[in-house]
């Protein structure tokens, strides 16, 4: 039964709309990197599935997060999930029901442990792959789907070491595989209108962005083994969902662990590997109180559970600062272990005026009033992407407020392509090196730290090609 | 005609009102610090005036800003304008025609050039001394003050070398006398309440904190030399009030070039040089293009004014991130030549809860909404300070929402007991080195500057004793 949108997609055309925005101080905007960014242009090897048969999906990780792209590719006509590789019976049951309540043929599955999507790799009938496995294995999985020849598409986190980065970039090149970093949060209804309003040039030339990771997770790290949220103070063998892999990377590490919700909607604006790019940062971290305190203060925690003597190394929030190639700054924070309310923490400034999402206000040089705050949403409604206008309907019951529709839309039209996605190898390289150049700045008193630069140089020759049309 | 004020400050009593508020996370709290600091009990030499005469001051400066001091001690019985030394004779002017029509008596004049305030200082019928000069000048009038035995009030800037903070800090430990910063924002009503709520451990432990100085001063760094304010597109010479002496900063300088109004109530949060002190900072700075730009679209500037041809150093945006012995962050913006809304930006967190300005709004574990903002008016009327619930009539009247009259307040109620002032000289060094410390950050690609110890140790013994009483 295709939907409005299952319709819509499975477009003939292969070009995406013409980019109907005037960019006055970007140059040329591209529809498509394939045209002539090199880098990208050699490893356009393959043909894509277009208008030829459902793209075949392999799932790599059906965790509570692997199951919300599930239940997204289980609403296409253009797709089919072929098979799934997940270790956690429980989680694997639960996917095959989903699919099997929308009539789905049953998937090939890979539960013999955690290297059982070895396996699925080898199955040559998979166009392209979801990996939402647990932080530490995506690199290996996605560095091996690319090898097997597969279109990757990977869930967020931060990276452990630049040389993973460097894996990533150059399994790239050498296999023609394409790589999607599906970072969510640039699709954000506000943050995509804001993005319009900068390519507008309304904010003047940008001057300093900020954005973060300001949630409190203590309910997430920490749970009763049985149920994911709220529900005790375990973690590890004994927890549930993300409290049994997430929460130790908080016991031993300190920096920004997850800095691309933050970044990546700043990346696009400020056209990081595009014109731009991240020259180096510092980072500096507080000291960590928050989870030692939720688990003596819970009413299954206290003193005397085994947890209360747990060393957490992360800093209670962590700020990191980074210098653009352009001259930007922008600053990042991470903060999941303190009682707080949820904020990824925006502000888009330049010479002209700002935008902050903290108190949903602007300022805008001549069209509001001088130095004060004016309620943005008449703005936001004004420059609303044309990607929601035109599935703003369909995104509503996709997850994190639609924004999940249209980073899997993204990735199945650029893999029914077998197109070089917006958010690429080398924007997954630079944003996750925010991680470990984080953890070494604040291991080594704040000091700052070079950013690689992936592309090689490339980036000076790259043009923006994020959103520009609105197909996908 | 003495006013509520004036009788009321006029006490007889040197005693503070006795702490009425439960520390349990401070210690014991000292109402004076002349009690057991030995670093400040060993300067009190002096008996001050309290009691027996009216404090007799005089003004070193009195541009727009020291005629807002001028104009508060006019409106004490308590105080005596007995001195002017004003290069400007034209400020000058305007501050005898105020003290006039207060019927007052006409004080001396020192009106010879930059350097006559010297021999204001050889008055030795002058009790203390208000200092409101150009920038450039605080530290060597400072010093020639506390030389002369003066009391000290100065006003707020950044520091231009540590040496001069040390000066400061030797001068006040060789001379005895005292020296405060007025630093008015940590007198704003809801940083204050905040206080109480710091102090009563609502928010737990403290973890991280922002303050800065997010003030659009373009049309301030330019006039038409005539009017002050957005008249023009002149500085130095040919500018007008702050415009004539302090835009040159902006051209040769890069750093937070003016922090004391962020750190001043951050600082008092977190017991800054009372059991905690600042360790390191790294600075960021943005490119600097608002200036320039600013003259460029000017109905009175334009690419053929001359200033267009002036190179701007300062950065438009400088990010400052310091770390506390404590543990704590603390972050400190200068956003001084881009346009957009005034904001100091504060942010007050820790394990229990968060309080920001720019929202309004708060969080506090157990007491509001989990994981949502809660409008911060009923708490910051509930927890409004003793100082404001006892002379918040009186302030109305005073600049910047009020803080100026306890700044002027607390400034001559000190002055007149000759007592250590809550924001004593250790304060001012401390905060006045950030300035140099981030232009040092700055230049060497943002690494990490130690912060030097101005209290030579003392800080692990100082106690907190900033407005613990109703008093001053």
């Amino acid at each position: 039964m295709p939907t409005k949108i299952d319709r819509r997609s499975f477009l003939q055309n292969t070009a995406l709309a013409s980019a109907a925005i005037v960019l006055p101080n970007l140059g040329q905007a591209e529809n498509s990197a394939s045209n002539n960014d090199p880098a990208i242009a050699e490893t356009l090897t393959g043909k894509g599935v277009l208008g030829k048969q459902k793209l075949r999906l392999g799932f790599i990780g059906v965790g509570l997060r692997g199951q919300n792209h599930l239940e997204l590719a289980l609403l296409r006509d253009d797709c089919e999930v072929v098979a799934i590789a997940e270790p956690d019976a429980g989680m694997l049951a639960d996917s095959l029901k989903m699919i099997e309540a929308k009539g789905r043929k049953k998937p090939d599955v890979y539960d013999k442990g955690n290297h059982d999507y070895e396996r699925l790799l080898k199955d040559k009938s998979i166009d392209a792959v979801v990996i939402a496995s647990p932080w530490e294995w995506h690199t290996q999985q996605c560095v091996a789907a690319m090898q097997a020849g597969k279109y990757v598409g990977t869930e967020v986190c931060g990276g452990f070491s630049l040389d993973e980065c460097w894996q990533l970039v150059n399994t790239h090149e050498a296999t023609g595989s394409h790589l999607m970093f599906m970072e969510n949060v640039c699709y954000r209804r506000d943050v995509m209108a804001v993005l319009q309003m900068v390519r507008e040039g309304m904010f003047g030339e940008l001057i300093h962005l900020e954005g973060g990771y300001e949630h409190d997770l203590r309910g997430v790290k920490f749970n009763d083994g049985k149920t994911p949220y709220d529900s005790g103070v375990e973690f590890g063998e004994k927890g549930y969902s993300e409290a049994k892999w997430r929460t130790k990377h908080s016991v031993h590490r300190n920096g920004d662990l997850y800095p691309t919700h933050g970044v990546g909607p700043v990346a696009m604006m400020t056209n990081i590997n595009r014109g731009n790019r991240f020259l180096f940062l510092t980072s500096t971290s507080s000291k960590s109180r928050g989870l030692h305190d939720y688990i003596l203060k819970h009413p299954q925690g206290g003193a005397d559970h085994p947890n209360a003597k747990v060393q957490f190394n992360l800093g209670d929030k962590v700020t990191t600062l980074l210098k653009t190639s352009n001259g930007e700054t922008v600053m990042l924070t991470h903060d999941t272990n303190l009682a707080r309310p949820y904020s990824l923490g925006f502000r888009v400034q330049g010479t002209q005026g700002i935008w902050m999402d903290l108190n949903k206000s602007l300022m805008i040089e001549g069209l509001t009033k001088a130095h004060r705050w004016t309620e943005a949403k008449p703005f936001l409604e004004q420059y609303d992407h044309p990607l929601w206008k035109k599935y703003g309907d369909d995104a509503k019951t996709a997850g994190h407020g639609g924004m999940d529709f249209f980073v899997f839309h993204h990735f199945v039209e650029s893999a029914k392509r077998n197109q070089a996605p917006q958010m690429d190898v080398y924007d997954a390289a630079t944003w996750l090196a925010i991680t470990p150049l984080s953890e070494a700045s604040i291991a080594t008193g704040s000091s700052p730290q070079a950013f690689p630069d992936f592309t090689r140089g490339r980036w000076t020759e790259r043009k923006p090609n994020f959103a520009f049309g609105d197909e996908f």
